[in-house]
């Protein structure tokens, strides 16, 4: 055992909602899991120099960088974290691989199929290690779904039920923000990709599909009056998927009362699944044996028995929380590092995503079923 | 108030799962609801003498007749019951019409299109009294639901999800039964009529519809080697309601782990509901108002200050059951008997679920949105 | 097969809430169950001829009787139904046993502990059968935790919690009305004997107790001014089973927020069991056996594996409620009756529970831990 | 804004369960609530030297120390954070203060009530911050009901009942280890506190009590045969508060099927609340107003409306986790030590709870009610 571990200079670009989510991760993760890198927080960036430097001394970062070219320049900054808007995604992955530095990029992967497409095409041009923001799906309970999944649990899977729900825009009056224009920021752009991506990672791919997406509240009050909203409210898909079950996928932003609707529920030939994000230290398992007398879901409470629990606590019941989500997963970036093995979800995830929506916006405009490309 | 209320002689065709519930309904709606007109278990008919003699004797029926016909021409029946296989409702139901005699039928209305087209019709040319059986709309819950929806208590309505799951036939090895032949005892012939009833119930007409059907199973074991299933497991459609809402919809007898899946929750501008019939005394409701910090869905357990609770039981909470719906139903029939004012659901309902039935399964071979014909 | 059932001949007295109940109940019971004996609801009491009458004619009884005399010495009423408040059980039960009537009485027992002896001596004396309503152990539910505690399903049982708590009264300005009078109409004469009868029929003997017992607002507003309330409206106890498992009960009118709080959970070595009334259809069942990563409480749904479902409908998950429980007591009251064999609980059970409210307001007056006198 | 943010020097003592989560909570604190004082991780000590070197690696740690007395002598200690036995609680702490320090120390406070009284005299003496770990009371949720409540949200409260159940030793054939040997090692020393100091902090002072306390298996395996365990499997008491309020305190490590069992309802003249920390996002809140027929209890998921979620987590219902708990605790400390204001729960508190379990020990033997010394 050497005296020291080895460390590992963080540069993270934005410090807002995620940003921050990161910059916690960073600072607690060499704690939680005794990683083989430990991450120093070298260089934080942001909008503005006067912004990065407010970060910097909430987070602990050891130097403000005035944009995030100085900071991928950074010879202290060994991996590079975008947190920043979808729109610099492309350009910050890719002077960050040019400068030979492993890249972590907050969903969705760009804010375009084409960038997408790019960086998809720089990571591994580069040879990198390269990694996309999906934590949901880095749960004990979900990783725990996948396990059962995988053992055949529950038998052949028939069909799969999965939505991303919440309600920050269901009040009508709502003042339109920035999230009422772009596609990106839809709601097929922003909540869609994560349930998209836990389907993939617990299904399998998606082959076909027939979608429905609308704008429900087309204009909205505005600072200067009604202003139009140029994005999609809520979308919804019936999908096939390559292993043969069918499906249903739902994503609304407008789905009052729902705070984290990250949920999906699967049936099997010999059983059933459950899930729901707004309890998400519980899955409901359903087994076709034994009596009928006793048969039900079970309510499953994660503990030391699922995957990366104990990390967090040795008591069973005791739960863990969103932020533990992001230092699990930059606990998978630093071992992708570490070791130089890819971690899934690599870049190539994020496109498969990303043309998943592509299709289901095909879909809906011509009402018929389409074939998703594969990534 | 005179000494005695009116009684009328009830004639109930079958016995088995639905003649049963409607016999016990019959026996206790008078106690129950103390409805203007008393029913007399007069006469019931079943597949044989013999099995309709075994009914009489367990149900308390004054007769057992040798078949429906007997019983159809039987002076003393004065409302007739169908609750015998589909395939016989229509020539039942033209006969009492025929007769003079109102009729409550079981649903499906009819084994076609065809069937439930002229069971309309001669229900609205005799200008009787008609009413078919879909009875879990008839909860305290769900009728409070519509109570809701119509006060506005959830605002505009802009999603609802409805699904009846159950998993009779969710074993892949479990043998093949009359369930398996013939489209109308599939699952979009035998549990879609009722959520479609729903959907229409709480929501309105459904405009538009783009469906997926398909047997998961196309092959079980049976008495003698495998045979073949003809009719399909699960299904989904997503619709347009009139109202503007969309919405999707999915049935399913291969739904692992659900008893009675009768569930629907819905999306408004100013709140949101939820219920699930296998916790049929609880409604969810959310409405966005009053600070933040206290939001949530409230359950709700039904009470006297629900509808048709009360001459239940005059506590809250204790309880209302299965066959509690079926005694609500009676409690309609009579009622629409007594006063001769249509009583929903008539028959026309049960032509415009199977209306939209039909258009999900040409839907489903073409792959296309189509508009659903209004009855 | 004869080809009549036997009838036999109901008379109720009290047509209120549980006498309502009770009319039901035998009017639906035979055609539930196809009992050896069919009722006939011959003669009905009530506190004066005219709402006798009106009871008779909203329930469908033959006769209306002037008082509970002529009824008991009705020839034509063969059973007599006690649900006339608590002070009249004595007078009328002796007096159907000495015209060699059986009886059901509606709970508690008697007044007080010397009317349950009487009773209990009348009945045992006359060789009648006896039964006394305690409903809620009859769910399919509690029934079914019966059976899975007499299998060992989870071991030996070293705790149970049980509560019956309601709201009626949690508003302190609530006007006292008669139940805020008299011991027995107290939160422990009035709901109490329920859950101990529950903890009784799943645990078996209580041998010593410690209590607390008060009356949380000892004023309340009343028609000419403040009233005086003199029974309680909480109590609890710390008790010991003759299993040697130890446990809690808990008795309110001032829950807030209870409406049909009937609940009880227990720990045993090998599993444990969670049951709440106000969702009578479902049964937490714990076993601690296989992988650590599987367990948890399974929500098991009643359905026709369970007893006494059956009979109330095919499918599993539509659930039964409070009304089906009093038909099943019918049943159990008409089985007595057939077959001459006693069919818990008897008046005896009743008796004994009352013995444990004596013995718990000892305890509560003197601060120590009582030993329960058995009945 | 200065520059950079002040830091101050932990030392930590002990690095299992509890000493981990102090680690990580360190960690992270500074970054997620972006305290005054910034820790930095100075000095680990644990029971060996080799195993204060291997924590010291893992969290990140400057230095190991060879035993805590060098811990609390290292000047560039500036706070002391004990994690260690019980029994050696009280040393650690009255070396810390004597050298001027700081002290957060787990529960219990001591392993007796002498230790615990010298530690609050040491501590005040000394008027140095320290605090006791009671992680639970931190919680969003449990945070908000303590404003519920001091905002008189459910009126006046006339019950609680609460619970700290686990079932780490339910098997009676899991092997004895420490935990069944020592008082201050049994249910009432190790589980009791965390629920009696949240029942003191939602209700104030326990006034009265009376207890039941048991060895539920007074014999279990050991490595060389059947060995004694000699101190307690379960415990109860019922309690009378300072406020009027009656309530039921339940402890276990034989409670099956428990994991997390530290769960409370209360009720009050206008409402009542229900948590469980196995579902720690969730409070359930119960209003009496309204109409009656949409009351009910509200889910309440945890968001950025409640105490210290926000840092966190800027989305509601995305959750928190045990370790975020434990952060809360670090800044509070931290707060303690930059403000120099006392911040509850201080050692007082832990001598209170103290309290509380030897007099429910002195009523158990005697089976009487005592009076609770205050602290």
């Amino acid at each position: 055992m050497p005296e020291q571990r080895k460390e590992i200079g963080i540069g993270l670009i934005g410090g807002g909602y995620m940003g921050k989510a990161h910059a916690v991760a960073f600072s607690a993760v060499g704690a939680v899991f005794d990683t083989a890198l430990r991450p120093r927080l070298e260089v934080i960036a942001a909008g503005s120099p006067e912004s990065a430097e407010s970060y910097r001394r909430a987070f602990g970062f050891a130097r403000a960088a005035t944009d995030w070219q100085a900071l991928v320049a950074d010879p202290a900054v060994e991996a590079v974290v975008i947190a920043s808007p979808q729109t610099t995604h492309r350009a910050i992955a890719e002077a960050a691989f040019a400068a030979g530095k492993p890249v972590f990029c907050e969903k969705p992967l760009g804010a375009s199929i084409a960038d997408a497409e790019a960086m998809v095409a720089a990571a591994e041009e580069a040879g990198l290690p390269n990694m996309i923001g999906f934590n949901y799906v880095r749960t004990p309970a979900t990783r725990f779904v996948r396990d059962l999944l995988a053992e055949g649990a529950i038998g052949d899977v028939v069909w799969f039920r999965g939505e991303h729900t919440e309600d920050f825009l269901a009040d009508a009056q709502a003042e339109a923000n920035w999230r009422c224009r772009g596609r990106a920021n839809g709601t097929m752009g922003d909540l869609a990709p994560h349930m998209i991506n836990c389907a993939r990672a617990l299904m399998g791919e998606i082959t076909t599909l027939s979608a429905q997406i609308e704008t429900v509240h087309p204009t909205r009050p505005g600072a200067d009056g009604p202003m139009q909203v140029d994005n999609d409210d809520q979308g919804q898909m019936m999908v096939r998927f390559a292993n043969g079950a069918s499906g249903h996928l739902f994503f609304s932003r407008v789905a009052t009362g729902r705070k984290m609707g990250y949920a999906y529920e699967i049936h099997g030939t010999k059983g059933a699944i459950r899930f729901d994000q707004e309890d998400q230290n519980a899955i409901w398992l359903y087994r076709a044996e034994g009596p009928e007398a006793t048969r039900g879901f079970t309510k499953i409470l994660t503990g030391p028995a699922h995957p990366d629990y104990l990390p967090f606590c040795q008591g069973p019941g005791h739960g863990t929380g969103y932020q533990d989500q992001i230092i699990i997963e930059a606990r998978d970036f630093l071992e992708a590092i570490a070791t130089g093995a890819p971690v899934w979800p690599t870049f190539r995830e994020g496109l498969a995503v990303a043309r998943v929506i592509e299709t289901a916006f095909a879909s809906a405009s011509d009402g018929r079923w389409h074939t998703v490309p594969q990534a």
